[in-house]
């Protein structure tokens, strides 16, 4: 039987793999839409039962170890930790499955122009999942931090392409089918970064066995 | 120190008076809506923070009770459902106050027509969460099938708004900003009833110990 740092260091491998797969498929879904790429937008759609799949062995693998072991301190805010960052990834998963839906249905409408805002709010959105899975990896606080606050920068620049987007709707009636395909995409970018954000917040919780959900402590 | 069979029955209470309060936001974000009844609207962003605290308060609990107990089989199953009801019930009071927005913006804003599909599609969702609660009260399997059966009558309808939605705002550039705002409560109800399944398939896990997410054993 496996020592229980052992089990532990497995724990954050698989997580950090499962975290790899959803990044990829963060960035294909993105991709997908940006250079209307059906390749990647397939690629996503094909890896998402993996991620799925290892949703569920995580949780059981963190489940059993929460339960048999009885983790103290650090191991149990650890163990804890872990169960909710896989649901995270696991729903990042979905949106960028959700993404690539909105992606496909994009490649048979007239452009609306160069979306510049998307790719801008995709990158940072990115950027974001990246660190949120470094600060993990490192256990540093600081680090998650800075995501905490890219949060606000996500939902201003959603706000400036909802109604860049709408404008263009009014303006012409062939541009409601792909501004609302638009739209989702960005709600869907913005749902990312808030889960990065969770992620941010569990990161804290485990390294300083602070509660700031829901900005519960963040306030002076 | 109150009894391990005790404590489960608080946690289940517990749970409990958190469904009941999200159920209340849902039934209220749609009056909002439908009726257009901004009091109702300003009800449920007055009660997300009492939620949000029942969650965190939740988890703890449930994670003390993991990790201390070590329980075994019937009561591991429990707990482990508790923690991903708390964390569905959550994210639906989330949704509830995304409709509540939805429902203050649509407010200044023309009337597409009376929305007759809305109110069925919530209607629909309202009575999947009911069921998804009192399947976990009763521990019931054969009512938590029949939510995971209505979950794609609200895809279908859904898909039915969003397509009248879209003509509706071609026809009318007036038109393009309410329905916008519609389509995004469409989506929340939507997004509402998977929590209703997720909330299922956990009973089914709870009561059956059997993993049915990803309707992973659902096929015969």
């Amino acid at each position: 039987m496996k020592h229980f740092e052992e089990e532990l260091g497995d724990l954050k491998q698989r997580l950090l793999e499962m975290g790899g797969l959803v990044e990829s498929a963060i960035y294909r879904s993105v991709l997908a839409v940006v250079e209307k790429d059906a390749e990647q937008a397939q690629q996503v759609l094909k890896n998402e039962a993996r991620i799925n799949q290892m949703e569920i062995e995580i949780d059981e693998f963190a489940t059993r170890l929460l339960a048999t072991q009885q983790p103290m301190a650090a191991d149990l805010r650890f163990l804890t930790a872990a169960i909710k960052i896989n649901s995270d990834l696991e729903r990042m998963g979905d949106l960028a499955v959700n993404i690539v839906e909105r992606a496909l249905s994009l490649m048979h409408e007239p452009v609306i122009r160069p979306a510049i805002d998307i790719p801008q709010m995709a990158k940072l959105t990115e950027s974001m999942v990246r660190k949120s899975l470094d600060s993990f990896v490192r256990g540093d606080a600081e680090l998650a931090r800075t995501i905490l606050l890219s949060d606000d920068a996500v939902d201003d620049l959603r706000d400036t392409i909802y109604e860049e987007l709408l404008s263009f709707m009014q303006k012409d009636s062939s541009n409601v089918r792909p501004g609302v395909n638009l739209m989702f995409v960005a709600r869907s970018l913005e749902r990312l970064a808030d889960h990065a954000t969770n992620i941010a917040e569990d990161v804290l919780f485990l390294v300083q066995g602070v509660e700031v959900r829901h900005h519960a402590n963040l306030k002076p």
